[in-house]
């Protein structure tokens, strides 16, 4: 399609923005024989956000158990539930997590999940791209070629949905099998995620087993490089940090689950950053968070690490935003998370006349600090409109299956 | 009026409401001649928030200044705005901010700042309820005179709006002030809105210049007692907590801002819960949190409390809700906070086909963990509504005078 928002804010100017196909085609042009010209005069133009790490599906699980200890939590709800999901669960689920993303303003997000073909039609349905993860659990050999074909699968999805691999963790994931998915990666070029570091227990357990701390053991067996995708990365010591920077392999704060579940630990945001790590942002699943809005989880980054760090000026608004668009584009590998020619056209047009955005002394300020979901008006992805004005084509049909289908799921 | 929410939720089961006068008449009574029947079918009613600590015109510096360290936020930005503050910007900066709590599902705030008769005429105007503050800073002798000629202003507004004493801090204001206001209050019975131990340094100088720590020494100067409101409440050792608990004066948690302004210690809920001090929630204003949602405030009070005690089980939703809604409704004297016959028709109707509250296992849980604001339909405030379907009177009025105030108070 082509597109022409007219008189939208970008950085504080007024201008127009040409979507052309997939695009953002032009800045700053004239009104032409466009398909269509939105009306940006009152909305500022942004990108949208890449949440890199989802289990998608697990919205389904939203308020199903919280507050318990941990491993009550898991034994006594998640795993007997998780032991009984079928690829209808998985499917409404991701459909659940594509209708709550869209209308906060993500358009991409990074997932790991059992049936992961189901999130991708999913996702591909919603209109916005993801990275559905093929999971590995368990000790079993994996079957390198039955992962092609899976690989291949998914490859079918079309151009937004974009396989990688998911080994769990380290805990749960023996170390052939870690190596194993490393030569896939390798192979056929795709991202892996990957838990890392999330609990201090997995770290003691590590150095018990190996002799050595995660970071350390993953970089001997040769697991990292600059297609992993760490989530949590909330437990690393100093030297670690520097493998990791070295590795050019990427860390993803998960600042609601991490405090949610409480695991203690912060991630290490200024040391990863000031040893060059690059940082992208994710929600984590439903189950932990409660919620999939980037909207929020930046406003939990950034004050979580000012707290931690006991100092105002960490994490600015400016930083926040960017790990949550901008890193998380640079982790996957798209060329998405700025308004600049040439780019693919993932965005959203913000409501400037919202409650939360006014008076509107700084768009990324309020945008971090300050944004309620209800700002985000129209979002485009890969060019196309997945929300427009605040509606989302068939929202009420996915709100009814869900909701059908988790009471479905769950036995309630 | 009357109004009867029909087959609305409550509590997970389906009843009706009727609302009289400013009151619920009663829960579960058949369609009658009501004024107005509300279709309650895929709605919930819940109590609405109590913010316990705001200051609301601060609305207007919103993004105004953010992540510079403390003291040069406050000298470089704060201070010189706030010394130029006109009564049209706290008026528009109070109108903006009641538009904010309505629409996030707040219906009563406890405020400080310049002006307060300003702050009263805004929030009668919205048609929610507010305590403005008369604030006393500096070390002139207050003139109780004064002071009774601006309680008896405030009071004129309607039984809605009711004038608290304000006095800003131990370091802003002498111990002659002090001992004044706590006279003032306990004879015209005025609730007193406080920070307390926001700061390790105030409790450091406290120490230093009265040899004692802040809660300590405003017990021996007779300032606790049930009547006063200790917003922040962060700085309190295991003595000062008994005290605290035996003079029954309110700890108000801020959560968003203590974060934010990094003051680096934590409200120490699990020990003030323990030892019976009554707790409720407060948002700050918008120069430090940047939001006045109640909504996004209980989550960082429960997650950042799961973090700071290492421990999932610490404020549980259920808890995180009632500190928002009795706790404050109890701190503040109120008859609200719980929907029962008999009490404030303060309430909010909450759409549960909105996203962020699917598939609905447990409607406290949502509302604390995932709500998005956009889930609050309807806002009553003493019995009257003063939100419809996410429509509030003269919004778009609201919206334009505050932006353009802004820009008037900042010189921007």
């Amino acid at each position: 399609m082509k597109a022409l928002i007219e008189n939208v804010l970008l950085e504080g100017k007024k201008t127009s923005v040409l979507v052309e196909g997939n695009r953002i085609a032009s800045i700053g042009k004239e009104k032409d024989s466009s398909d269509e010209v939105i009306d940006g005069s009152s909305l500022a133009i942004a990108p949208s956000f890449v949440n890199c790490h989802a289990h998608a599906a697990m919205s389904l699980l939203r308020g199903y158990a919280d507050d318990f200890p941990l491993q009550e939590w898991l034994q006594k709800y998640i795993w007997p539930v998780e032991a009984k999901v079928t690829k209808k669960d998985v499917y409404w689920g991701s459909k659940l997590a594509c209708l709550e993303m869209i209308k906060t303003g993500t358009t991409c997000f990074a997932d790991m999940y059992f049936f992961p073909e189901e999130t991708a039609r999913a996702a591909k349905e919603s209109g916005i791209r993801a990275f559905p993860g093929i999971v590995f659990l368990g000790k079993e050999k994996i079957d390198a070629g039955k992962v092609k074909n899976q690989v291949k699968e998914l490859g079918s999805f079309g151009e937004r949905i974009r396989p990688m691999l998911a080994p769990h963790a380290m805990y749960t994931v023996s170390e052939e099998n870690l190596r194993i998915v490393a030569e896939i990666s390798e192979k056929e070029n795709l991202p892996v995620h990957f838990h890392l570091s999330e609990t201090e227990k997995e770290v003691r357990d590590c150095v018990k087993e190996h002799g050595k701390r995660p970071v350390e053991w993953l970089e001997k067996i040769g697991f990292l490089n600059e297609r992993v995708l760490n989530a949590h990365s909330v437990w690393l010591d100093r030297k670690e940090i520097r493998v990791l920077a070295k590795s050019r392999a990427k860390a993803v704060h998960c600042p609601s689950s991490n405090l949610k579940l409480a695991v203690g630990g912060v991630f290490p945001y200024c040391e990863l950053k000031k040893a060059g790590v690059e940082i992208a942002l994710g929600t984590d699943g439903c189950a932990s968070n409660n919620s999939l809005s980037m909207l929020s989880e930046m406003k939990f980054a950034s004050l979580l690490q000012k707290h931690d760090c006991n100092d105002t000026t960490v994490m600015p608004a400016k930083e926040a935003f960017s790990i949550a668009t901008e890193g998380g584009a640079k982790a996957l590998g798209l060329d998405a998370g700025a308004i600049k020619e040439g780019m693919l056209a993932d965005f959203m047009l913000v409501d400037l006349k919202n409650f939360s955005l006014v008076p509107g002394h700084s768009l990324i300020s309020d945008l971090v600090y300050s944004a309620s979901d209800s700002c985000v008006d129209t979002v485009f992805c890969n060019g196309e409109i997945v929300m427009r004005h605040g509606k989302v084509e068939g929202e009420e049909e996915i709100i009814e299956k869900a909701k059908a289908q988790a009471m479905d799921w769950t036995g309630r």
